[in-house]
């Protein structure tokens, strides 16, 4: 391996030459960062350099939420994500943009291999950072599709551990049902490190093993007629990739069709409680999309959102059910290719379900859509089984062809 | 009903007046209370003074968590539950004393009942000051017993939500699996009232009738050896006021006896994941107490941890069994009257086990032990009904004496 100083020196060169152009950072100071990278830790992740989604606090950079309502916002502290990584060795580079409270308004940040496209959201800055080289892992966090989306778009590993596996602290919170925090990566490998520093409060060893599910259930979902030609082209790809190596069977999910609905339930009530203080004295500030997931949950009744939580549960144990039959599931990432960015950052259609669920989710890249752009799809894991999801991707990774590299602004690959 | 004015005036002047001697409040600025108690906003709560324990955002006092390391923090904004009251009418008049972090090392408050006495923790300030009259409302928290206790060593109502039924934007964590915030109050109408507020995005109507279980399950728990004399007394008085009214008998809880070692177990686990920054990067500026928690929570394995987790979820099961066949339950609130100021604020033994199972608790005051002093009694309701568990505490309260009140410095009563 590469000396760990020149490493992050290379990674921190990238960023000074791309993000003007990416604009993945909302916050990097070359100085600073500079500073953190002449004195990398030790530990498992020792120089592997980190941007933060800006929806956690960090004592050397603001936090803003993306919102002008915390414009220059400064936290006294890390949040316990940050300072467990920076425990394990790993410099943080700076703060990567989200979208408004991790919600549907765009940040500046586009897609790497199309400056024209979107890098998904809400996790933006992480995904396109990480695509374009910049840093080996994006902090991200979901708590409908805003890690999957946009990792596949992105065409970079995007792994949302098992709902409550990472501490929350010093995370703003959107939905706190289903929010999470999670990593975008390079490879299965690097999130495999950095899950083995964020699951607690100290590291437990991990040796990745990449393991041969037995069975894979093959899960289109109630929603597969949204799919579109880059979704059915990477499904249709990793279906044959992995059929070659294992048993496959199509799953029928048509009794879980309620869960999105009950998703935007239970996400757009608990919205409108987290974000009271913005909505009822900062509102100028909000944008129309944030203000339209509030206003919908104030609508929402107590007992509307305790029936809707009540059927989550119900579903999740019709889905322990259908995990005992399969080792991991197979599934879309997203609807498609990363569209235009003027029509926003992407449906969240193809992750809230899994969302809803609490389950662990890994989505992978080398797959690719009709106009060549990044399409990933996601492996769905069982409850609390983190460790075995990342095996199982490790082997399909090693399937698939390798992530597809950006070419970036001045013609220089990855 | 009192001039709305005339009442938080008359709740400010007690602050003016006793204060200093009861010390509750952290923060208290008169000229600003003074000029939120010129115009109280409308709604169900419009004119009740409220106290924020000091682990809650307040945009308009300094959050300090009760640690050093906080010292003269601002937040930008308020809670979201401060602002849910706000809107209801509500006027804050400051932040209220909390130990550490909402954990053991004390804060400065005092036993309204006597001086030489804890007021109990983690919630210290919100109990004292409602106990002494200077509040109607004390926001408060419990990840062990950090409500139930106050209250019972204060003579007064505490509420504790079922686990989730609040939201916790805006207060710090300690420990997730746990954390909920509930009100402190002179009565079980005001706590429902607050309840109305606090449940939702917008407040829902209620209606408190006071409603007779038809039968009580009486719990003295595994850890009645350690009930002192007062707490033996009020849990006889208890069952001798209401059998006249309604049925009651012993549950056997032998085979919860793992709950509080389960307890420990998550809850040091979780506090050292959550307050990893403080520990890494400000641990010159923590008690030993804290330290000790992350200490041991440090040491706990992640398997450990996980085998604790599901435990408890077998635990609630097992207990959804129990409350078939009671409306509610009756079990102590802490082990006796408030002990001496230099031996801490109180154990945390009777609530761990009703805190672990996230079941609704209400503590009743009206009760006393040998030295005459507040010993409270909680009702335990089912998991989500909230709204029976205070229609059968309004009952109940019915039948018990009147909270005792305290005598202060000056030889008002309250």
């Amino acid at each position: 391996m590469k000396d760990v100083s020149q490493h992050v020196a290379e990674k921190l060169s990238r960023i000074d030459h791309f993000d003007s152009s990416v604009r993945a950072f909302s916050a990097y100071d070359p100085g600073r960062a500079g500073v953190a990278a002449q004195r990398p830790g030790d530990g498992v992740l020792s120089g592997l350099v980190v941007g933060v989604k800006d929806i956690i606090d960090t004592e050397d950079y603001p936090t803003t939420y993306g919102s002008g309502i915390y414009e220059n916002h400064r936290s006294r502290g890390d949040a316990a994500c940050v300072t467990l990584l920076r425990s394990a060795g790993a410099v943080v580079a700076g703060k990567t943009v989200t979208t408004e409270f991790a919600f549907f308004r765009p940040g500046p940040t586009v897609n790497p291999f199309d400056g024209a496209r979107t890098p998904g959201g809400s996790s933006s800055g992480s995904a396109a950072a990480v695509a374009a080289g910049m840093i080996d892992i994006g902090l991200a966090s979901q708590t409908a599709a805003s890690l999957t989306r946009p990792a596949s778009y992105c065409g970079v590993v995007g792994f949302k551990p098992s709902y409550g596996r990472y501490a929350l602290s010093g995370v703003k919170a959107l939905g706190p049902s289903f929010d999470a925090l999670g990593v975008i990566t390079p490879d299965v490998k690097i999130a495999a490190l950095a899950d083995s520093v964020l699951q607690g409060p100290v590291p437990t060893p991990v040796a990745l093993t990449p393991s041969r599910p037995s069975r894979i259930g093959v899960c289109r979902t109630p929603w597969w007629r949204e799919a579109e030609e880059g979704t059915r082209m990477a499904m249709a790809s990793a279906s044959d990739l992995l059929r070659d190596e294992t048993s496959m069977e199509e799953v029928d999910l048509s009794d879980f069709v309620e869960a999105n609905d009950l998703h935007v339930t239970i996400m757009s009530y608990e919205a409108a409680q987290a974000l009271a203080w913005e909505y009822q004295e900062r509102r100028n500030l909000l944008s129309p999309q944030i203000i339209g997931l509030i206003e919908a949950g104030r609508k929402i009744s107590r007992s509307t959102y305790v029936a809707a939580t009540e059927k989550a549960s119900a579903l999740r144990r019709r889905m322990d059910a259908v995990l005992d039959r399969y080792d991991v599931l197979l599934a879309p990432a997203a609807p498609g290719e990363a569209p235009l960015r003027e029509n926003g950052t992407g449906a969240p259609t193809f992750s809230r379900m899994w969302t809803l669920l609490h389950l662990p989710s890994l989505t992978l890249p080398g797959l690719t859509g009709p106009a060549g752009l990044p399409v990933g799809v996601q492996l769905v894991g069982r409850m609390g089984d983190d460790a075995g999801l990342l095996e199982y991707g490790a082997w399909a990774e090693a399937i698939f062809p390798p992530r597809p590299l950006p070419r970036l602004a001045d013609g220089a690959s990855v």
